[in-house]
């Protein structure tokens, strides 16, 4: 690790730490060094306050003239919320900038280094991208696309199974992997479950976690079978949102608004157009959905391609059982060819459980 | 680490490095250290051979006098094709014995440690016990009782499956993860797999590796349907067993020992009665069996509580499907709480692929 790499790791490091505090803004943070002293640090905190650059630019005064600055995410060059961070550099003098990934967002999306460039300041661009770009792989997904980062959370055995055959689960994790989740959620502004996990489990889909955020509750209802006495809809801890399709009955819709709960009616005809269902949470500001179905809602997103990322809790025990339900059911691929890679996976212990986190590739087809 | 435990992990890696060679004997090393140099180090080479303690004082020769002799299992007491090394350990002058383990053999349990003893040697017993006992698993569990040790190994994805809905599963694992499971087969004495994956597959169930050993090829077959033209009958690579119910056809018995397959017919009515094959396993000298079944025949060693370890290549895909079988089927567990764990679980990465290695921990019932 060289020295910029070293700086670069402390700006990410300092970004990093806001996760699940900035959206819809992207993680930021920044480094300011002069005559080989930090003299400034930064982050971006939550959206409508100042960007990391501004904070590093503030700690360091007058110290940040003639120095170097790095940054993980290419400086604004928009007026919004904020002035544009580009010439607010420019300003303090800066004399050159070390940009980790440039800003996917169209109207930024090279901008910024233009601004440096144009005001004669150094720029490098692309150190420690792979980190930066996943650290905001949210941010950098719907900001292009306005469809919600998909990740799908399953806890497994090491047979891969959710539950036993007479549908026991509790619990396949220990409470170690239990608690990991609750800091998913708290890093999601959606989770989604069919209704099926509504009516055998009814979960609370909320993070209990110390100033934990619930993301919105988001049910996939073909025909409206959401109990009305379900926590979803009674505890009014979070919003709750189902989707249905056009099987709906009305009475039932009314019940359930009559309980603060948003229906959506999808184009479906019998079953929830799941393409649809992205694209409206969208159109409703919700950037990120932790998948946490049963096999049968696991496969559905898996096999339209639209899950983006997985997260596999797997605790170290053996149900078996040919009818004991895996966490991906569905049809299933036919040739081995035709089988999704996980990428980039990577296995982090938890307690005596493994949590497994890779991002699918899906075969051309 | 201290000094006796790196002189005793020298005498586990020089035990350790004739894995696979010793059978039916256990693996053994042994240093001699004199005035803080190693004098002797030594390993039981195969069966019939010197045990490690004579290589060690062989080397050592006159330098062994007043010397300290770390050993990974206690030197054995009794004429066998060698004399005893406890005799051999005295008369050489040795002073003092650190041991590994017990030896577990009946006929020795302890009688070696004595007759040092009642030569004044001190004698510490119990340094690294964990890594020796573990690496003598097969001998230690044969040795005491009679029956093989049983590895079930199998090649999943991550959701746990064998094959596609389609039953197409080549290759779920790698080339690399592949070839291990040569190296697996090198050390086994048998290898099992039922008659579905013959008529399947038609495997030819050999060590593919360089100076390889082929294991016996064991077949559970409860109606003799192992076809006369199937590789394991005709290639005559390596010996075949099939074992067979009750309910087997005579004229087919013959037709099967024309090729040299030996049949053994168990008291299993309808079904292959499975103690009783690790039973006559056990009588016929196997003492370690690799299962390569599929998911019933896996389910049912596990069902039965005969499974000592399991080992689990697990390729990082995604095949789904609820048809598609998982590796282990039968009816599997009903409660979570009856699980079995896997204990000491080993994750090792093997190209892209993931070996998980543990020991069933059984539920008591």
């Amino acid at each position: 690790m060289n020295e910029h790499e070293f700086y670069m790791k402390l700006a990410i490091e300092n970004a990093a730490a806001m996760k699940g505090k900035t959206d819809p803004n992207p993680l930021v943070g920044a480094v300011i060094v002069n005559h080989n002293r930090i003299v400034g640090v930064g982050a971006h905190l939550k959206a409508g306050g100042p960007h990391a650059e501004i904070h590093a630019l503030n700690m360091a005064g007058e110290q940040a003239r003639g120095g170097t600055m790095y940054v993980t995410l290419e400086p604004c060059s928009h007026y919004g919320r904020t002035g544009p961070c580009a010439v607010a550099i420019v300003e303090a003098g800066i004399k050159k900038v070390y940009v980790a990934t440039l800003d996917p967002n169209p109207i930024v999306a090279g901008n910024g280094v233009s601004i440096l460039k144009e005001a004669n300041i150094e720029v490098v661009v692309g150190i420690c991208e792979k980190e930066s770009r996943e650290m905001n792989e949210v941010f950098n997904k719907f900001i292009v696309s306005k469809v919600p980062f998909v990740t799908l959370k399953s806890a497994t055995t090491l047979d891969g199974k959710i539950s036993s055959f007479t549908s026991d689960s509790k619990w396949i994790t220990s409470e170690e992997a239990r608690k990991d989740v609750h800091q998913l959620r708290d890093e999601h502004t959606g989770i989604l479950v069919g209704v099926q996990t509504v009516i055998k489990d009814d979960p609370e889909l909320t993070t209990r976690i110390e100033h934990g955020r619930n993301p919105v509750r988001i049910i996939l209802d073909s025909q409206l079978r959401t109990p009305l006495h379900s926590r979803v809809v009674k505890d009014q801890e979070a919003e709750t949102w189902i989707f249905t399709s056009k099987k709906y009955d009305k009475e039932i819709k009314m019940a359930l608004e009559d309980h603060n709960v948003k229906i959506f009616v999808t184009s479906g005809e019998e079953r929830v157009n799941i393409q649809e269902v992205l694209r409206i949470l969208g159109e409703n500001s919700i950037s990120s959905v932790l998948i946490e179905g049963g096999g049968e809602v696991n496969a559905s997103f898996l096999e339209e391609k639209l899950v983006d990322k997985l997260v596999v809790y797997m605790a170290p025990k053996i149900i078996g059982g040919k009818q004991a339900p895996g966490f991906i059911g569905g049809q299933g691929i036919e040739k081995m060819a035709d089988a999704i890679d996980l990428q980039n996976l990577d296995i982090i212990k938890i307690g005596p459980d493994y949590k497994f986190v890779g991002y699918p590739h899906y075969k051309k087809a």
